[in-house]
């Protein structure tokens, strides 16, 4: 029972590739040094190699008496090399070593996750570039406010997820740097090179105190919280697919692949994709708190506490990686209903704000335009008409300044236009933008590429 | 009972001055773009910088009647000034107004506590220097494991405050961005320069997308999430302060100040700063929560649930506030124990692995050398010697190639001494981050600091 | 700085009223076991009694540097009486005095609670015997699903904020134990009788272990879990109020008087209250949160960081509190639109699991019924038909067991009156459940009102 | 990608056993009410029970594209015994079947965890009793306060795990209520019998309301929120393990199969079962998080979000009845060294309470005593004497009143035993406590195995 209380290997094991990575270049680095001789070194090189070939094929054999992913790879070494492979572990620690594991590991998620990130957000502005036309309603409280198009809408999902990658780009680069050298919390007696070692393995710098890098998980926390803002945005978007599939709204259609049915009900259509990644955002900001309690409060320097922060940061990581692969199909794959939208827009009065401010520019104050407006529209609900149905005459008893041109601006495609300036909703705005971003996300990508090929 | 549910005034007063500022910067734009004349802009000029003074000599009635921050200004500017005074909420609305609000609040906080981080990391600079020849354990699962020096322990901290410091320079580039202009959500119709106004109140650039600008919270979510880290890490040093004040470890004292007594045991120092601070960690991982919960699965655009965003986010900024400014006098005003530490450090034979690694240095491979060690400690371990209290001859006879050198590696000196790559806890090594660390913090202050000045 | 960083009088005064309460208590036997002499007990008893009136009055001076509410009623005491007032102290500790404030406050405001919580579950019912007749789409995944009655739908949320009040009336009894004469954490030397104090104060029994009494906080946890708990089920009742009077659903009327206008649309009337009660329920799982991070792994028995445990379970219960108050007035308020919501629910085919019953009844296994259904509802979209609308011979086409009588099943009242068995949605189990639970709340007030009189 | 990320067999198959508990119940009762045939529901009992073997013996293929445990399970069932196969949905849902699957399962579960938990609690009475006499230094703020006994620190903790006992018992009450015979949300039309099914089933009444009884997870949280806290009581305890292993504080020893030693420092011994019980107190708490985010804001009825619902319910189940068994045999485990704690309680002056006591008793007003006192001990730490090393002229020149008998208060047993109150640290108190203990756990632990033997 305690063994398999304290042993890691079932989960840590997934960190194995990037720990012979991290061994093979520690031990290039003792032999440039000469701590262990070149023939050692070779051995160790082989035998880890044909380590990485067992694991990569299934075949190998993961003991949880071994207790983790290091001690189950090095035992394996001397199994196939003999005495060389007892060198291996010189100069380092367990501590050290799986701070360093982590790091790669995590970078590796980073661009991953960024490029998909970037294909997600590709998909926004293509689509929104196609529907910059239709007309719908932009609700505040849920309550119609005013006309905007639907491409509009989906770029303020865009922006969301420019951030998101944005912040996973700033915290790469405290990712990237490399605590190897630290060994058990303390530094080494052996005349060992970090910067040789950091540089083969692609970091940028080194975690330097040693007592520091062996201890802290902020670089985690710090990850995890950025993966938990991202699944806010896909439980806001979500949250916004559920509602406009509603019947009461049919605002979209989207294809079955991400609906199940009923075992009961034989007429429905769930949509379980957006409705699961709503929960699952749950499920990220759970593992963020695991975190920070974990972390809490924890004296210098290893604890075994710490044992537990590779569970909820791989939960967060595929999590965060699945929905935003699904959810790159899932929104080339929105069919909008205009009708549905526009008649949904006529509803609750949507263009009273430029009804005031067309009497602002008639020389009445905001405030007292917005009064006049109220007004108005009272007695538009009274009477069960639109703004647009009222005759002129109505509405000059009820404010003289208004003239003949009022239809123009109280009408839904007049209001949407009239917002032209930076980040406004009109069509235009929303083409212009969608075209600077796609140069945007187009860098963004290059950049990340760029960081693949580096490794 | 109402009323008092929904109203905001009595914590977003704090806004106040940042609402002023915006609407400052906004009239003046309104009257470049000739959307409000020069006259009316006069007068809400003044009317802005009478009310600000009221405000600050505490003369300003606020009512709850009047909701929020907004509308109390703008009540009082029209009493103050007349019908100019209902012309300033042309073109914008409380949705855009507040979000840039708490954008200018939190680009002060965040300039405001990254120079007290900045203080607070000089203070672990000098303690460092100053005892980086104080020899205590280093500890691993509050064990006894290595020798290191005091310094190079305090230099941890610095270290991770020096990153906490880093992410609040990455998130201030995402707070810096202006959402005015995006009113209710859609824009407005009115020809508004936004650019123009975002260089009045110093942004970098604009929150561009209307619908986005208005109803995201990332910016604080990603902020407080920053200081929850922070506070992790004091919480951290303050569970090694608390450990060390102890009894059982007498490792520091500190002034009578940072301490309360007992209400009955007239013998008691009770560390209560440390221990508060401890516990306000919790509660800003509360916030954050909080914050998390909050803004999860919000439809488009503005809701008000928002409006509850504040609370959490003032009380994380202040709890960071307070507790770095106190912890700045706090760690300037610990003295180390030396002779507690060094014995402390005698106990539990910490020197083991420099044994394993002269064994090493004699060619016996790593795991096997460990083994040896084991068998020696546990053999001191039964005859209750220290490791260097065993005879030399007795050594040899556990493994011959032991030599009279031994007793340099094993010493607590020795130990520290040898650990001397970049990183390692030898003094040297310690006085050299010290002075790389000190050119690296002022940097940083003169950065705050301008960016200080330049608002 | 440091004062305010760890006094605790501007919150723990709160708690003063019960702090004096104790303190007669605890007077009363000390003088009863001789401890104190009778004039003393007269003087404490006299002294506390007007330093109450003081308070109550708003005239007692509250000082900051007399750390937190004990110390400023002691120090009154003292200031009043002479030296009798420094008697008092005798036999405790501020740690079993906290301990004990804090439950007998929790204790007034569970009942508060309760009792609130007996009068919103009344609304329910009542509002469930009203609209028992009202035919609404009953809605899973937010898609339409199968017609339900309004009352039924409203007898869901009863039964949800029953058991709130269940579980408060099980923390309660953990709540009701007295640590009084724990002292700092291992009990006195003096004479004392526990059991006359906790009887005098109407404890129900003691917290008996002296250094558990003064150290945990697992009641404050758990009503804090339970007021979490309530207001997730109040932000539940809160999306669907927001949902149910947007204009895409317009199923229900709320009064002004929860909702506000807009500062810059002057056609919007937004569910303020329900907005804010659903970001309220984020306020109080953070402060959840907080509780439980800040008594993670502290060591026995009382640490300072516990001082932070008031102000999130003040915050907690005081927003229960008033949304319970609020909601209670809210849902009296509500005003169901009878067509609107027939008119959703005839959309979406909710009665095909009727159709697919009938099938099963005619002796068509279950799923080949669901089978047959989803065939017909394909059928009725193409040719966009209610279905009550395909005409019989169509429908025998699909399925020829069908007949005439099918119409009354598939019909919407038809559907709800069939669910007739216990906890089914027809009317008059609706009723029945009305009449039960209308026993079962008074009942519960009873015994809160007795446990009021009790005190 | 989409069937994986919404597919749920991978962690629901766990309730395998008990959708097929359900399922008899739930046919038997369809067959007495002739809504299924005595043939069908024969063919249907045998199915499962023969499905049931399959799985016991873990010859089931559970397949993906099946979705979840029902789908899978009466797939089979229909390849079993063909058309009757397909009649075992008849008046149910999946959406009450999941909800009843998890209260059996629930149920069971806390069933096994309450009699684990009284296992615990009757290792910490017996190592209560066997360790009344010994005295160490209880803390307060981690700083010297009082002696106590041994025993009683430990019987802090049986109080603490007393009351999660307390707190699973009443849960248990509200997870064991049926909502089978809810459907999908309504309720069916089919003449069920929902009482006769409760009965088989052993649950104490039905979840009446069906919406409610089919949407809400309240019981899931609310025992998430138990285990949590019951994880906040094992990290405290292990968090003083771990001090009290620590070579400074060397207080107890436990056996090394709760220890692991260090891949560098082959001295070590690393307390890594309580370090890692503190590290799963995070994750429980995270789990908890995750439930209480996940259900905030959920518009009735079932969502497909609370698919997430299982995974962090059985992460918190398994790690609570996990960690608890390890611990019945880690205290069972713990040997104190006496003479450590006894030397540690020296320091610090744990008797100057007792002083001030004694003082009182000479009619001196406690504040004036505890005054008194702090000269005292001011003296005796700049004399750098232990309390009782005070000559007695030295004391009655700093305090007249004091007489000979006073050494016999300050002496470590002496204030021990003088706190012989209910509660108290006195041994003779700790004995009697210990034998009420052992009377209460017997008689939970013959309520629990009741429970199981009903089942």
């Amino acid at each position: 029972t305690v063994q398999k209380y304290t042993a890691s290997v079932e989960f840590d094991k997934k960190l194995a590739i990037y720990d012979i990575q991290a061994s093979q270049a520690h031990a290039e680095m003792l032999q440039h040094k000469k701590i262990i001789s070149s023939s050692d070194f070779k051995k160790i090189r082989n035998g880890l190699h044909k380590i990485k070939k067992e694991i990569e094929k299934g075949n190998f054999k993961w003991s949880i008496a071994l207790e983790d992913v290091h001690l189950n790879i090095e035992n394996r070494l001397t199994q196939l090399i003999g005495d060389s492979g007892k060198k291996l572990h010189t100069a380092r620690s367990r501590n050290d070593q799986i701070a360093t594991d982590l790091r790669l590991y995590l970078r590796d998620q980073i661009d991953e996750i960024r490029l998909k990130i970037a294909l997600l957000r590709m998909e926004f502005v293509k689509k929104a570039e196609l529907h910059c036309d239709i007309i719908m309603p932009g609700l505040t409280h849920l309550q119609v406010a005013q006309p905007i198009n639907f491409g509009h809408h989906l770029l303020a999902y865009e922006a969301m997820f420019a951030r998101d990658d944005e912040r996973l780009a700033d915290a790469r680069k405290r990712v990237n740097r490399m605590p190897l050298g630290s060994a058990a919390l303390a530094g080494t007696g052996f005349p060992i090179d970090r910067n040789r070692v950091a540089k083969n393995l692609k970091f940028d710098s080194l975690c330097e105190n040693s007592m520091d890098a062996v201890s802290d998980r902020d670089f985690v926390i710090e990850v995890t919280s950025s993966l938990a803002l991202t699944m806010v945005h896909f439980s806001r978007i979500s949250e916004e697919i559920v509602l406009w599939m509603s019947s009461n709204f049919n605002f979209i259609t989207i294809s079955d692949k991400f609906c199940t049915g009923s075992s009961i009900m034989p007429q429905k259509k769930n949509p379980d994709v957006p409705e699961l990644a709503r929960g699952k955002t749950a499920r990220v900001v759970g593992s963020l708190v695991t975190l920070l309690t974990l972390m809490k409060s924890q004296p210098l320097a290893y604890n075994k506490d710490n044992q537990e922060d590779k569970e909820p940061l791989f939960d967060a990581v595929e999590t965060v990686s699945n929905t935003t692969k699904i959810f790159i199909e899932l929104i080339a794959n929105i069919r909008p209903n205009p009708k549905e939208m526009r008649d949904a827009a006529l509803k609750g009065y949507p263009t009273a704000t430029d009804l005031a401010d067309y009497l602002v520019n008639k020389k009445i104050p905001f405030r007292d335009a917005h009064e006049i407006v109220s007004k108005i529209v009272s007695f538009a609900i009274e009477k069960n008409l639109l703004l647009n149905e009222i005759p002129l005459l109505t509405l000059q008893k009820l404010c003289p300044v208004i003239d003949q041109k009022i239809f123009k601006f109280i009408n839904l495609k007049g209001s949407v236009d009239s917002r032209k300036h930076i980040g406004g909703t009109s069509s235009k705005q929303v083409l212009k933008q969608a075209k600077k971003l796609n140069l945007e996300i187009s860098k963004t990508i290059t950049e990340i590429e760029k960081f693949k090929t580096q490794k």
